[in-house]
């Protein structure tokens, strides 16, 4: 589990005038948003991971606004993007000498293709982020995760973002569908993809549990009994994206964590270079 | 007057966090830096300006820090290297074929070694930030400038930061240093100047006033009766900077400002693209 860090303090800030805006058009509102999110951080509990702030910045947004889902159109665009984007995705995995560590990076950049707070960190073009995910280095052990992989009779993806999803679907038919439970979050929240994103993305065949929560991320006390269950029987847990990282990197259990550490907080709670390219078991 | 956008909350808990790391290496009193920052930011009136709420927050660092001028060390190095640099300015300009408008170019560039918030926006090396200057488009009218200098008997020059005001000497001699006042803030507040740092630029053949205030800008109701009576009986004023634009920009007599607008939220109240370099009469 990662603390909050006092450089997380101008993101958040962002995050709320961001969710705000993309909620109402209403100037009074976004001003009333920020400054119960200025509140809010007063009294923060900073030992709390980020995405327990960000909890309470969404529900903020969601109650002052009265929008029950302001990410919702940039969700539905994001799927369809990355809809349109999964024949290049699944020949660069088919056409891989490695398919399966192919498709970890692709599942990877999905993780770039983040409409959240993080849309500033890259602004390449997309086929740009392809080629660049099947050249990167992983920061982590691909042989580990392939024999933990080999292994398992029960795999557990907890999925990060809308859009996202669709390329995890690709990592995900890579491992072997049959045997993956796709973990959503339980209410809209962020970009953050909901059962209706995993069933844009196709994700049909896949056994579908939504965790009952609405953090940017998976805070156990937070999720539902029958997620907690199924972490704690899984043979394999892995993790999509920064939410998952920064409340669960201190799970009782082993969680293999795929992302992009956008952000240079968690890049140094990794102890790896901003941008880097994740998959790391801790 | 330019009125407090919501867009510059994050900026604010930037500042916040960046002066208190300054000013002592104690986390508990970061924090408290940023809790206080936060609560300050929940009620501040938006109709003020933006320096008005960075007077609040380095007011805020130096009462729970105890140091009384936590940019102290940089304001001194950015002197230094502003003085390294002056035999090169003073060629560019000697050797122009317009110099007043070189000088202004220079002052310019001054604006852009800013080691406060903004440091961030260039990463270019000096020479290259110089090289851009003297070719750069100024927005606004240079020959309305020249015009006005040409025809003031006074000029009251208010300063802006450390390290700039070195920069702002060799336009000040191109002015013709026996009719300009020079203006710096009345206490330590981030990196803006103080009379030392005048002293340290070499501006000891212009008179010299101290504004009285410790706001980041030129707040006229917190300065010193006499500058206020200088600012309206001057023939010509010219402010430097984004504080000084932010406070001034609505002022009771025109007022020619000089900066580089770094900040997107100034760049649209001025009408410009970020990056620009400004040279306007408002």
């Amino acid at each position: 589990m990662m603390r909050t860090y006092l450089d997380c303090a101008p993101c958040f800030m962002k995050q709320a005038l961001e969710a705000a805006r993309r909620a109402t058009p209403n100037e009074a509102l976004h001003q009333e948003v920020v400054r119960r999110t200025a509140r809010e951080l007063a009294v923060f509990d900073m030992t709390a991971t980020p995405p327990s702030m960000a909890q309470k910045i969404h529900r903020i947004v969601r109650e002052l606004t009265g929008n029950p889902d302001p990410y919702r159109e940039v969700k539905q665009r994001t799927n369809r993007l990355a809809v349109d984007l999964l024949p290049a995705v699944r020949r660069r995995v088919r056409e891989a000498e490695a398919p399966l560590e192919m498709a970890v990076r692709m599942a990877v950049a999905g993780n770039i293709i983040d409409f959240g707070l993080q849309r500033c960190f890259r602004d390449d073009d997309v086929e740009e982020v392809l080629e660049r995910a099947a050249d990167s280095p992983l920061y982590g052990s691909f042989e580990e995760f392939e024999a933990d992989a080999v292994r398992a009779s029960s795999i557990l993806y907890l999925a990060d973002n809308a859009g996202e999803i669709v390329f995890d679907r690709v990592l995900i038919d890579e491992l072997g569908s049959r045997r993956v439970m796709v973990a959503v979050r339980g209410r809209p929240v962020l970009n953050d993809a909901l059962r209706e994103d995993a069933v844009a993305a196709g994700l049909t065949d896949v056994e579908l549990v939504d965790n009952g929560s609405d953090a940017p991320g998976t805070i156990l006390e937070d999720c539902s009994e029958e997620l907690r269950e199924r972490l704690a029987s899984a043979d394999m847990v892995i993790a999509k994206g920064q939410g998952n990282y920064e409340t669960l990197s201190g799970a009782p259990r082993p969680v293999w964590f795929v992302l992009m550490a956008k952000c240079p907080v968690i890049a140094r709670h990794i102890g790896c270079e901003p941008g880097s390219f994740v998959l790391q078991k801790r």
